[in-house]
């Protein structure tokens, strides 16, 4: 069976397919997996694909796949803040337009994981950070973000309430991604997450808690249609 | 024992010490009170009392009320939106300044049962309606309705995004109510709640959902220690 | 101040700048309306747009929408398993390929909504409904609905599982809807949107339980971003 | 642009309008700010206000603080039990009065983070600690504290049963805080915030769990309306 | 088998053995019974037993009941408040006493069941009601009630903090009761149940929400030891 | 392609593969079908197959599907108390043996449903109603319904004990259901699934709340390899 | 004011008048407080009182308590299972009977903690151990244990199914205790806590999950009025 | 009594019985237990039975258990990644077939739990790992290992959607096992077990979250049904 569609790797299947379905090779999740499946795991499908992204990866982790590739061909960088790993060649040119956008500097963890996916996956992302509600001029002051956009991301945590103003002002599709960021009530990005779901705002959809690879991924697509890269 | 500070029904006392607490006779919630019930407080109350409200009444309740009294000097309005009954006079000089805010048009029985309760309190209430923040220039064209409050009520529902941005426009506070407008994953209100005590905007606190009347008494409080009326 | 962006009715603010920024007149959410505010917004408002759309109508709603433009120029049409209503010109050229797809018959409603609020858009749609995962072969037969896409909408109640295995065939966004269908443990709907935002699929967001509305706009934005209408 | 109304640090904005609409500069918020960016923030922030206050700051990220500004013009304190840090000239001349009231022992830094962040503001504040329901006694021999107050704060988990019973024996406003004081079903403070939610008394509005900043900001601009201070 | 411990009816086996070890027949459910179920298992059990209890009845229920015994000897009677009925001969001696106790007039009708219930059994009982938290002195003026009762059951709706003070007052075991009586976030009696189970008050235990009848029994049970009558 | 697995009538495929699968055809749940999709789907699914099995079915559908097909070939049974539609033959040869177990009498609609489709599907039934745990010996002097078992459905509402009880009799396996029967909080079911997922018991798996057909199915498939007949 | 009711601590109000209302010194809960404000209470609490209890004791607590007392006359005991600390004369006299029964060796810790603090109080009490009811003969064989037994307090995890069994035998009050034990859906001892609120056994009341000492508390006070000792 | 049912050891009596029921002697649950109690219930319980599990046992708790028993005659085997141990002789004849399937690498610690303790039952097992549904080409290509199997354990985590697939493709009996794996609204496993409780598949039941241990057990029974082996 040499031209299945994934490595079999015998606790793992690393998928060949999603990179010809969706242009970009199966991303790797680190949160679950030991050290030992990880570097596996890599090794096997950089034979295949020429970059991956590990995402959700520990600074330990990070260092156990540092360790695993050193003085090899295969080149990774850790994002810390982003708790993300590029792996092999993700400096390709970037298409069309991706703003992300933040509520506070707490959420900035979430918003890099996003900013960093949608760069790796090829588009040009630019960023707003820190543009919480509460002192609304901060986000009317830089509208200008959103000119030539095909796509906004919008992250927050606590009340969540940033996609809700931000949808009114743009005409293209918004991801929003609440974090778990807060205390108490916010129950660990439920508060944030609702708040969202429900948002008054139009041309709006929601990906997990604390998900920025997610929103990506979908900006990206959307990003890909519009620049029409199909 | 004829000084007592409640009137002994057996299934109610009414309490007589909040007016000379709080300045304002115990207000008789409905919700769960059979009509006999509503009548005979309202008929021993009113003797001790100049007025009374009733919060959450229903239309059958009321006219329940309405019969009760109907040739008798006890006069009753009933606000159906609201459901709220005034019973007596209640019609005397309001003071200060209290801005009523609602984020869409389903959240009007709620604003309207705050804006009434705030005006039978005696406090002068102005009311700016349907200014949810996926729209948010309806919100900004109309900040003037500020100027001059010593307090803001903002309620609304599905997101209950409304309050963070109203919460970073004013310096006075702000009391939210959540309601329970909405549907799927607004959980009968649970998400505006949620949203408003995680606000990241400062000099805000929260009722339960669709308690209008508990908005209307806060802040009431707050507009009488304004005005100095203490 | 007659050039104000909304229409201004006291107990609503009909946006008319939502028009200018996404392109398409602000939709009405019946839920919450009486019907005297409903037919007031809608004479209101087709005066200044020539087309609109009224979203979660019962058939008692629109009964009164119907009686009230009785004999005027509004022509009005009542789509009963979607809850919706047409009013005005919604008959325009579509444009793109939007796939609606749906697990089970009960879930035709939501899928419905979203499939008619997307043509009003001006999308071309395209349905496959009754495809639930535990009848996979039901979905792998018809994988030509899929060809020329430029975004799915997936509508499912009760385990959510449909948009996961969706996911992993298309290469354009998927928006997932969760349906409050179901009973018992599907806590009216949570099940389905939680499994929805916990896919492993990528390229996928989620809009709010029963939300065919808002799933249909966000498409229709990516779609007419895809077809290069901007 | 020097002109901004607020700090651009790229992870974060520091708004500078805060305190000219509410009259006290933003509170900095030290949960899931990294060390380095606290004190940029910080360092960034003092030179345009007098006086900051950061919150929720822990013993590891105030030593981070302190040595960054060690031999500078910048002074600081911690108070640890409320996780507090004052920097700057927070001694000002205090107006008004405030009672700050808990339940119990386990509740007093909650509790002790309002205190000390409504005397940051410029209130007075009176404190009265473990007068929790089950000893009424407690309570009713120390009602002195509320005289002259035009706010009273109280600070309760497990039951979260205090506020209804200060509601009823005071006629200003109350701001109720529920804490994460409790075990197995207090459910990290939910069952206090819920009873506070729920509360019988009038005059009574709710923060977050664990909010004893957001209560004194609440108060102190209650107090300074009293005050007549605006 | 003519000496099995309960009566065999296919869908139901009555429990004859329940009175042998609690000392009272085995109390009947009505929730969730036909009328035909309901009448067939009374008219079975009657003949075994000199006295039966059914709660949670409809008056339509009771209807069923009243009419299937009409014109034989065995007597009914419903408390329609309480949505109970007496069968056969309740009116036996009262022993001891049993304080029962609510914080408001909605919370009467799961009161009365305890009441009735607690009578039916055999226990004198002395009622207190509408004495919530919120106007404290109603409860402190009236606190001869607990005067040598062997227990004390207190039912409670909205905040349900009435037996955390009821607890601090008295010397002989507390059964909670939480009612349904609310809105919003009391969640139909979540909030209420959560605040007695996190009672600081001591010798305090709980029954589910509505539970008039379970608490009666408990109380009776210690009511009984009490009095020596084992 | 008049060789599909299904039948399509646009809102539904009527999965033909599943008897092939499964031995049964697919079972049509009523619930969310209108009275129109009903008939239609029966009246196409009949041809096909021999038998017929409509789960959840209020009266009124049934009433819909008895005259759609009166004076046809197509014979039909409504069980009431079950809410089940027979249709076509299903009175072939039982095998094997399963009990069906219940705790109290509300609980006989589900143990029905799951008893006559267990007898639908070819199983033998034998059932036991109306020993929940509290009146323990009424289940230990029925243990014989037990002996040659193949699997036993436990049925509970309220508590759900009666699985964890009955789990540690038997040698094979136990299939749980929880049921929505209860009040307060058993939050429709939720308490009793929860008890039944936390079973000390070995040998014990769950299905939805209220799901007695699920059961059914699940111990009929379980039946089916006892007896051999694979 | 020397004879007020309670130790003033600043931090802390010790309640002396819970001694003269209920017997027994009021307990203190080791949760939340520090070693400071734990030794400095019970430094001033024993020269009034001749013992005290302090429950939820981490070692650490304790090894600071011991400290701080060593060489004095003070002498305290911890039992580390129980995590409960014995100070003073705590040896007296034993009356009637308590049994404490557990389903696992998990829930051992909160049976220890309602034993030893019912035998601080003054109840004899006897110990059944995991005789949970998936091997009910464990349970059945050992019910010799009620015999003369006031009443019973039952601790389980889990599915916490043991009290409805154990409420079925016995003709005294039960005590329902849940615990955290579990994983999973047992959320942390939700699950056992619904089943118990839900149980069908009749005298059954509940307490927190983990609340051994209120358990023990309540058992003491019925166990008390039982044998007289009023 | 030297012939009961159970090992009496104090705070465990562990159970005899169960072998005789079951087959397979009780199984110990190392979570909650001191090394002292495992050691101790080890010792006792192996000479009684020839064969030991032990589940849910930490690295540490394992090597407690080794050092017991080193240079004894009993053996033990350590599988870390499904933290369970073999004690004794478990390498007995394998019958039938069961089928352990899982979603992601992360679910394997759960997958392995199920498979290792169905070897040590006496089923033989074959895996499949990492086929989740949204690379679905990875099960379809894997469907062989679904022949001549007697039932199928499903483990998967995050949106739970492999069973409803897998359970379309099976005739045989399925057991579902959600897992914690996830983050976000994954809420702890909870998703995916109300993803498994709302299948649309048939023939399908659920337990608890992370428990391999229960899947396999009920897996075994019924695969030992199907060999005949009664």
């Amino acid at each position: 069976m040499p031209n299945k569609d994934y490595i079999e790797l015998g606790f793992a299947k690393y998928d060949l397919k999603r990179e010809k379905i969706k242009g970009f090779p199966e991303v790797i999740l680190a949160l679950g997996k030991s050290n030992k499946q990880l570097t596996e795991i890599i090794s096997k499908a950089i034979k295949r694909t020429k970059k991956l992204l590990v995402t959700k990866t520990t600074a330990e982790q990070y260092e156990a796949i540092r360790k695993a590739f050193a003085g090899t061909k295969i080149k990774s960088k850790y994002f810390e803040t982003a708790k993300l790993v590029y792996i092999g060649d993700l400096a390709g040119k970037k298409i069309g337009k991706i703003a992300v956008v933040c509520a506070g500097t707490a959420d900035v963890p979430v918003a890099e994981e996003a900013g960093l996916c949608a760069e790796a996956f090829g588009s040009r992302v630019e960023r707003l950070y820190d543009v919480g509600v509460a002192g609304i001029h901060r986000l009317l002051d830089n509208v200008d973000v959103f000119k030539g956009c095909n796509t906004v991301i919008v992250v927050a945590g606590m009340d969540g309430a940033l996609p809700s103003v931000v949808g009114g002002l743009i005409s293209v599709p918004l991801i929003a991604v609440p974090t778990s960021v807060g205390y108490g009530s916010s129950f660990k990005g439920l508060a944030a997450l609702l708040t969202m779901l429900n948002s008054c705002a139009v041309g709006l959809s929601v990906v997990n808690i604390d998900n920025g690879f997610g929103a990506a991924y979908q900006a990206h697509l959307i990003n890909k249609l519009a620049v029409g890269n199909k």
